[in-house]
């Protein structure tokens, strides 16, 4: 049995394509459909209501053009809009996964590194301590990593002088496991590796979700035993700045197609 | 004669609460009217015609409040809504004061500073070149500023680096004028000065628009002779960020009103 219907993952914008790309080298066989709702990022600003909406919408989407399951990239969207998705399909959310992964490797002290609005919500520090009541938590909010990300200076001093600063408090505090808990920094993994040392596991939610996606697939019978497809990109809202960062995500130069993906407008 | 109403400032957020401060220091016996539309920034992501309607229930929020004068402290309303705003109040954007001050100190050649949406908007280049047809104009977007600045990271080696790295390309092909056309930008003014030297000038939007309202409000007869009022702060979403933010902004604590501007929210 092979299932060829592509996966969906949705991100509020490019960010997730560090999860396609997880998905990508996880499962080869698999065909996966993006999409990125550019045209209303960023979701972290957003009330929970307008995120469930635009997330009930952008599956809707993925469903309409037949993926078999969704993987929700966004953080924002994962914490806020899963629990009241409509859908008759398997989602998965990037923060589950990675939580998962990190109360399972760490030996009781895990750092959080996230957007202003994912530490404020608190969402990876929940799911951490619904998982292990006995795990110590700390959350830290890296404003500059995603602009650092989007302006491609991954390995350069500017950014390890950032992630230094940034990290070495969480260090000094004894944290063993350092939990990646935004899209764009699976980019910024090696060098935050070699600030944190051998002592300190690195997790990332991309990578996470993409081992949870290949073993729920296999066992609901959903996985694709060959690549029958091509993987397409579909985003809500074109520019060459979105192109830029497509590129510089994937490795490579992509077709990004424009999409209508129907309900409300923002600001309509 | 002495007008003690207040004058209207609004920006997408707190960044305009440098206008704000020129508006102070240059005018003294004017009583300041904030108002931060939080809850729906940032605006240089939406659309023409999204932007307009924000902004005209801003104006209409601020005329309800009794100013008698509204300065646009945001760019991207001062770029695509100032054009087909209706109020019966004058009305100023940051972009025409800060352009035609660079005009008038330029010898040829002007650098803009900015945001991306700004710097895609060619907002800058196209009110500099409507002011003076021989003006080479080099805009270059500079994404790193605003969250270096929010982190409050002003008088700092990592800010320095990057703000080296963006401006050396400039100065070397030969700009005399730095534009910083960003709210944000101010507070990194004293840095940039040093990075750009003596022989090129540093304008800011907000120190220029404080000219021009001091000019106008004295030419239509609107000035305050003594300060009649206490300045006042409205946001439209309030959070511990954006009171940090506007603490730092204005160099002491400040109380933020939380307001409703009325019109349609946002993804209504």
């Amino acid at each position: 049995m092979s299932d060829a219907r592509p996966i969906g993952v949705f991100d509020s914008g490019v960010g997730g394509l560090t999860v396609a790309s997880a998905l990508a080298a996880r499962l080869p066989a698999e065909t996966l459909l993006y999409l990125g709702d550019t045209a209303r990022l960023p979701y972290g600003t957003k009330s929970a209501a307008t995120v469930e909406r635009y997330t009930q919408a952008n599956v809707d989407f993925l469903e309409r053009r037949g993926v078999k399951a969704v993987v929700v990239a966004c953080n924002t969207a994962s914490a806020l809009a899963l629990g009241r998705l409509r859908s008759a399909l398997p989602v998965w959310g990037v923060i589950e996964a990675g939580a998962a992964e990190a109360a399972a490797r760490s030996r009781g002290r895990v750092g959080v590194l996230g957007t202003e609005a994912t530490v404020r919500s608190d969402a990876y520090g929940r799911a951490l301590r619904r998982l292990r009541a006995d795990l110590e938590v700390e959350s830290l909010a890296c404003p500059l990593f995603v602009p650092l990300v989007e302006e491609g200076w991954l390995d350069d001093p500017v950014t390890e002088a950032v992630a230094r600063r940034y990290v070495t408090p969480l260090l000094e505090s004894g944290v063993d496991t350092l939990l990646l808990g935004c899209t764009h920094y699976p980019l910024l993994a090696p060098l935050l590796a070699r600030l944190a040392g051998d002592g300190v596991a690195l997790v990332d939610a991309a990578t996470a979700v993409a081992e949870q996606v290949a073993g729920e697939l296999e066992r609901r019978g959903l996985a694709a035993r060959t690549k029958a497809g091509t993987d397409h990109f579909c985003v809500t809202d074109a520019s060459e700045r979105v192109e830029r960062i497509a590129r510089e995500f994937l490795a490579r130069p992509v077709a990004l197609e424009l999409v209508d993906v129907g309900g409300a407008p923002e600001g309509a």
